[in-house]
């Protein structure tokens, strides 16, 4: 699992600050989470194979969250894509996009698929045969979704020593790794356990952006290995905070404290303060494992 | 008369280039033509002062032209500007705008308007005491207009030498500019001419762009002090530019050679090719002032 993050300043992007968008890579499925304006241009900077991208989940539709949705649209249309293009959003964002695309007279050559959000309880909103994803409801000034990322459970590990040692045929391989039994042609019946290993334990990777603090989250996050929760502040701005519906850093590591979570990412700074290693500093006074996104950085798992 | 290109190249935002906005600067009032993706990155990296923009045209509904358009708008709200700001461009661009606005939950608090555009001849679309500006219909897939803008002819000059001698009093000097004669008190008619020098030539700029060959904006665009005209393609690729709809830096010159424009200047070029010195060479076998529009560059008149 790795997080690759393209953008995570908060309102504008600026000569140096990019709005937030970025990647999770889990299983070597690349997911988008929010894109605002310039992810395009981030992304070719960090070398992202365009292609690879086939599902997109857009957090809620303030301007720095999505402004650059439709211009990604545009290119993969221009790279003559064929994958289909999942979007994951709230309603309203298929308007937004169909008539930009109508009136531009440009309409992509591959499929384009929304999938709208309206809902308050958190919900699975997508799920292949490696990865579950689950909406995190957020409170904001406007409907938002965080998302959580749960890679599935593995099949089991094959103990190539043992089922040499019983001289079990490879037609019953995969079998094993299923979680079944064997009965031998001598009668003897030889336990899973024996044959197999524990996969490795499944990770998770929660985004919470933008969002107040929250309590209602903590059941749907507990135990995540990662969790990105949104900064805007620090304590000194809580009336700010309060006001736009944002979080302090001090609030996000009460969250990840509660939540027991293994990591927490700070990310969604104002540019009013000097140094980003303030937000840190102010976390770790409630949490300890506080590390900082910046554009261009990764995380891996 | 200063012209500063934020972006001149085509199709999509790159690490390097961006896709059209431009800004003409006369007698101290800022246009902004067309808004790319990443067009308010790009002011800020130009240090040009947003609340000195008040109108906006957009050229056409192509993504390169104006993606950049609603995130410019919404930093203007960010930033608490007061100005009015009037946007010009092609019927359709005030839905998406506030489509957008709404769905965001975030009306801005100054005054929007728009001046949709649909007629297919040029006309006056905005005019003050200094500037005059008209649409030049062009050919491309969706409907669009380039822009001239004329500056008005000044008021004649005063010669001051001339009013001191003839002992002439301040009171008369807006007369004088105004282009009057004067009678002395001694009954001497002085004409205007004496008191008076011709004011600077009224400048023109026009902005062509996107546009296949179009010998009919011709009788708009003569004697024009610049033309910004589009070279997408080189002629090597002319079968391109035709199906596009778009232009050679051979056929940019022609149009500047028939409608006998004082400067060209190229932009608008596709990726494809190695070295935009390339439109350039071709386009000055058949006219000989050309320049090279580049992110970041200026031309001053």
């Amino acid at each position: 699992m790795k997080l690759t993050i393209l953008g995570c300043y908060a309102a504008t992007p600026r000569t140096l600050t990019n709005p937030t968008a970025q990647l999770i890579e889990i299983k070597n499925r690349l997911f988008l989470i929010d894109c605002g304006e310039g992810t395009q241009v981030q992304l070719r900077k960090n070398k992202i194979k365009f292609s690879k991208i086939n599902q997109i989940f857009i957090s809620h539709l303030h301007g720095d969250h999505f402004y650059g949705l439709i211009g990604l649209i545009s290119t993969f249309s221009l790279l003559n894509r064929n994958n289909d293009l999942h979007i994951f959003g709230p309603k309203g964002i298929k308007e937004i996009i169909l008539l930009q695309l109508k009136l531009s007279n440009s309409w992509p050559n591959f499929g384009l698929f929304f999938h709208e959000l309206t809902s308050n309880q958190s919900e699975v909103i997508f799920e292949d045969d490696k990865v579950l994803v689950k909406t995190i409801p957020l409170k904001h000034r406007v409907y938002t979704n965080g998302f959580l990322f749960e890679e599935k459970l593995d099949q089991r590990k094959l103990n190539i020593e043992a089922v040499q040692k019983y001289q079990i045929e490879k037609c019953y391989y995969q079998n094993i790794k299923n979680g079944k039994d064997i009965l031998l042609d001598n009668g003897t019946l030889v336990s899973n356990n024996e044959l197999t290993f524990d996969p490795e334990k499944p990770k998770s990777y929660a985004f919470c952006s933008d969002t107040a603090y929250n309590e209602a989250i903590i059941p749907i996050i507990e135990n995540v290995d990662i969790l990105y929760h949104e900064a805007t502040f620090l304590q000194s701005e809580a009336n700010l905070a309060a006001k736009t519906m944002h979080s302090t850093a001090k609030e996000a590591a009460t969250i990840a404290q509660k939540a027991q979570v293994k990591q927490l990412v700070l990310g969604h700074y104002s540019t009013r303060y000097d140094a980003i290693s303030l937000f840190k500093e102010e976390a770790e006074t409630i949490f300890p494992n506080v590390l900082l996104a910046d554009d261009g950085e990764s995380f891996e798992l």
